[in-house]
């Protein structure tokens, strides 16, 4: 019994990541988001404000995967090209979406301002789209076939993402579990490959740290059966107990 | 006259930052680095810890830039497989690196341990490759070509940075000046477009944000060259003050 995987691919677009000033927050949060919705991130790409290259980066991660979403680009200002780009990546026009245009006009409206130009850049989509409701701002998230064009401004996409909670079909979602050991990996390498090696459904990943002055490292157990995922991680305290090293359940 | 560019690419290794458990810190930190260096962060990916993938990353991004990095996955455990992938992408064997070897016997025996052959998968380098030092541990990082293979673990990713400072071609740092504005970012697009376009040299960038309950938003202005910077600068602060809108030199 093979269970289908559902994966995504996320497109990250901005100069300001690539130059190191903006610290990313959207990969995390697209993460985590994703393996909730039984949807496992598959690979990201950061890509500068370029329409070439987000084109390139759109149509290699969309076909590779059963989603795709992008974070950045869709403001109101001249390096805000996304829409464009994703258009020019499925072959269909940009338009100015009614409803989108609707909802601006009620922010701006309500605010005493008037949609300007350059507001009116936030209603644009790829023909055919839908939108995304963003409750923060005026401005929508767009929906386009498995396309989701997302803000950039990590709390504005924290919303985006809630909005599509629970509306993209995904599989059973990853399980995980930590165990924490205050010793080196290297010492623990040899345990950790057979155990993994004999629980042929679960993965066992080891994230050596560095605190209060001593090594140690996290191994995270994961699996999408619980049962396999509890057994694997019985394996790894016995071998662990057995080889004479104190662990932590849960991780440190 | 136009100045060459000089590019790198950055492949990020690892499981644990595409299921959002770890918030990657190696992007912002590459990036900034790379900046200082005179050359521009192209492209990044993160791949998951499966060797196909990360030879297809490897392989697309050397190709397209003058430098690749990559994070993650060169430690003592089963789940390091960078050295292999990095191998099979450049159609050379693994070999133990004796100068690495010697490092990691050095390293473990001033500490009363053995070196066993889990530690001593961190000798493992592409044939051909050189060794890029590491105060923090004893494992070092891996120059093979114009590829760099770093640690994944920040701190210690930097101290491999730390030793490659310098000794990377480069062209003209990227300038940078930020003007900041308590202005939602719609209502300036006009004039950040206009002022663009007077300036071909340069790029402008808008950040917005929201920030004890108001919106604004940082205005990046990126060139090369020190003087055209400077005259593109002046020209935005004109047209913000023209058309009667406070800003903030330096930023918000």
């Amino acid at each position: 019994m093979s269970e289908r995987i559902y994966t995504a691919g996320l497109v990250v677009i901005g100069d300001e990541i690539l130059s190191g000033r903006t610290h990313d927050k959207n990969i995390a949060q697209v993460a985590s988001w994703l393996q909730v919705q039984g949807i496992r991130l598959a690979e990201v790409r950061v890509v500068p404000d370029v329409v070439e290259r987000i084109v390139e980066a759109v149509n290699a991660l969309r076909e590779q995967n059963d989603y795709l979403f992008t974070t950045g680009g869709i403001g109101p200002t001249h390096d805000d090209i996304t829409v464009d780009a994703v258009a020019e990546a499925l072959g269909v026009g940009v338009m100015v979406h009614p409803e989108a245009r609707a909802m601006l006009e009620r922010y701006y409206g309500g605010r005493g301002l008037e949609l300007t130009e350059a507001r009116l850049r936030m209603a644009r989509v790829p023909e055919g789209a839908d939108l995304i409701p963003n409750r923060m701002s005026g401005a929508p998230g767009i929906k386009i076939g498995n396309l989701h064009l997302m803000a950039g401004v990590p709390h504005i996409t924290a919303g985006m993402l809630d909005a599509l909670t629970g509306t993209l079909e995904g599989g059973a979602p990853l399980l995980t579990e930590t165990i924490g050991c205050w010793t080196p990996e290297s010492e623990v390498a040899d345990i950790l490959r057979q155990v993994e090696k004999a629980h042929e459904s679960c993965q066992i990943g080891s994230y050596p740290f560095f605190r209060e002055g001593r090594v140690g490292a996290n191994f995270v157990v994961r699996s999408t059966d619980a049962d396999e995922l509890k057994s694997c991680v019985d394996s790894l305290c016995d071998g662990l107990a057995t080889a004479g090293f104190d662990f932590t359940p849960g991780g440190i």
